[in-house]
């Protein structure tokens, strides 16, 4: 089943060659090419329905087989339900805006020049992920709507569903004239194949890692080519002395409990010293209540006997689990600072009423999304407006933060002249 | 004088950790801060002259002893003009619009959280150049101005003089109150440094590197950070069928002659065969003149005995030298065929009336930068009206094009809420 070395390079090669050669019709598609397609992948899919619940049936086999988890396996489960969320998920990627060449600027120079910034496709995407078929569906359609090709690498745990899914893609593509090599499915499930598709520097312009840490962090550092992902989600809630008690205890609540898995959960709360006393006790009754561990600092310990102590390795770590560390501060500055030196750059808010507090931590809290007076939670593409996501990335370059299709594009300008030469 | 490899990974790292402590103040810098800080550079280089003469004396010393060639030594000469000139570039970066938290976008949900989108601070970059000391003070000024820290590898031809250039610039910072470690220059000439920056992930955030082709590809091989370049400037003029003929032979003649050395230089010229014999014996004619080599598919050859044939592979050429290669092609889709297959997805241009062809034209051709009826030479962030800048990038993700201080900046969402959770 697994094929040699040679075999998988020859393979993976192919897979980008026909990408590359995808890349051109497909960032030259038209807005009403890409929806049709969508649609159809959708009308396909609803219609494949027992087809895919059996594939699904095959990856859960599969799953038993290779004695994966019961949370892991649930994962890849499909139902009717699920199947026609991912319908709609197709549907919904359909009608957003099409982001190819959207206005992003303009302006004319002196010499009369007109410059144009808009938005152009990326070319070929490479999207690896663990588990959860619905990505595959997801990937593929940002990536259409976004004027690129993908090349989807999934997980094992949704082999043969991922297989059916993307054949009904394929038949969306073939009823619009779009290639069906715009949305390649990796025919393998060897784990050497991932290797190859990151070292692809000439066919694969950038890759997007969806999954757990381990796979992201082999991503980052294989990958020979751009990548666009968050390693860690350590996000930070920080209740300011002019903080409103009753919306830092609404928010903290919903900040951390609300998803406890998710990459803009809260992992450590902040409280200024001067409302500790007045302000901490409710939201610890609150996150108790929820079933939320606390691991606190010695100020935090003394107020409830339940409070574990927190280590330094706390403030570092993201727990994606219904556990909070809580630290109490000397003010905006110590705030701000502990944020920028434990955190990851992802998401992290303040709760406060006052506005100079508000613009200081917005301004030097250095994460892709800061948030004022609101649940870290909103940490989504979808929150944002954007309709659908593809993930979260917290490089230094743009796009950061959330990327849905008009992010997952580039730019190009246009300069528009009547004969301009330059002195 | 080379030190060993254990000694230069610790000032490497030294430096890479004090550009690290320094990137917080800087990016925290306000503008009045930031143009102070260049000011007065401006001001202490003009004070210190004679200093920087004597230093760029060492340098040409050093040139002539390690037996470069005069082009290369000439680049790195100063004189009274050319340090006025840098002095001058100083103030008109100091001048510019202050790039950090400047709004690119804002749109409020339903729910009504404010969500804004505003430019933000990279941290570290690297600048690897080749000779030009002017290099020195123009990159660490864009960077400054970008709320970015610089480490500058400045060429060993001009090691001396950017000592001197940086001392300035050090003297500017600190009469601002900022941290020095905000521009540092490696502090040798041992090659071995650029690869030591290129590996250090954590604490370079980006690379830029000017100067050669080698250096250029080097730096993309060996860097494990994203890299702000571009390897070739295959720039292309196409005459449209419905090109004014004029116009066409204007703009060709700028596009190539103006300079030839600048990665916007037209390397190819691409002519509709309806209109070869009427638009393009008129601009070879001004070519010849000009004193520039033509080679040309057999059309052109027969249309003058001075056009030498080309070969496959003059279309991926860059002469960066008065040398156009030209070809006849059979329309539009040809053309652009033509611009993305040769091409490097730099700056390319066409001529023409027709707006559906300029359209088609503009959207198809997959290049950092897209003319119509203009010259390629206008591929630079001054004539974009950035000011300044620091390259010009072909990488597939933004920033694409031009790179000036606004370039320079990556974005970050502020989400502004008055208590909402999420559902």
């Amino acid at each position: 089943m697994t094929p040699g070395p040679e075999a998988l390079a020859a393979t993976m090669d192919a897979i980008g060659r026909r990408a590359r050669a995808a890349a051109t019709p497909i960032a030259d598609a038209t807005p009403a090419a890409k929806r049709l397609a969508l649609g159809a992948a959708a009308t396909v899919l609803r219609g494949r329905m027992a087809e895919l619940l059996a594939a699904n049936a095959l990856d859960m086999e599969a799953c038993r087989a290779a004695s994966l988890s019961a949370a892991m396996a649930d994962r890849s489960r499909l139902d009717e339900a699920r199947v026609e969320a991912i319908a709609q998920g197709l549907e919904a990627v359909a009608a957003l805006p099409d982001p190819v060449g959207a206005l992003d600027a303009s302006w004319t120079r002196p010499n009369g020049l007109e410059i144009r910034r808009v938005r152009a496709p990326i070319g070929v995407v490479a999207i690896v992920y663990e588990a959860r078929p619905n990505v595959t569906a997801d990937a593929g359609a940002i990536c259409l709507k976004a004027g690129s090709v993908a090349i989807l690498r999934g997980g094992s745990e949704s082999f043969e569903s991922s297989r059916v899914i993307v054949g009904c893609m394929h038949a969306g593509l073939r009823a619009s004239g779009l290639p069906v090599d715009a949305i390649q499915l990796v025919p393998t499930r060897d784990r050497a194949a991932v290797g190859r598709l990151l070292a692809m520097s000439g066919l694969v312009d950038v890759v997007v890692p969806r999954g757990g840490k381990s796979l992201i962090a082999r991503v980052m550092e294989e990958a020979r080519v751009p990548v666009l992902a968050h390693l860690d989600g350590i996000c930070h809630t920080y209740v300011h002395r002019a903080a409103d008690a009753g919306m830092a205890r609404r928010i903290v609540l919903n900040a951390k409990m609300r998803r406890t898995t998710v990459c803009g959960a809260t992992e450590t709360l902040l409280v200024d010293r001067d409302v500790a006393l007045t302000h901490l006790p409710p939201i610890l009754h609150d996150l108790f209540r929820a079933g939320c561990e606390i691991r606190g600092d010695e100020v935090v310990q003394r107020m409830d006997p339940r409070v574990i102590p927190a280590t330094e390795e706390d403030w570092r770590t993201e727990y994606l689990d219904a556990i909070l560390s809580v630290r109490v501060v000397d003010g905006l500055d110590a705030a701000i600072e502990h944020v920028n030196r434990h955190g990851s750059h992802h998401t992290d808010a303040i709760v406060t009423e006052d506005d100079a507090a508000a613009e200081a931590f917005c301004r030097r809290v250095d994460s892709a999304i800061v948030l004022r007076n609101a649940s870290t939670q909103f940490a989504d593409g979808g929150e944002f407006g954007f309709g659908a996501e593809i993930g979260i990335a917290t490089g230094r370059l743009p796009p950061r933060g959330p990327i849905g299709p008009e992010q997952l594009t580039t730019w190009k300008y246009l300069v528009l002249g009547d004969g301009q030469t330059r002195p």
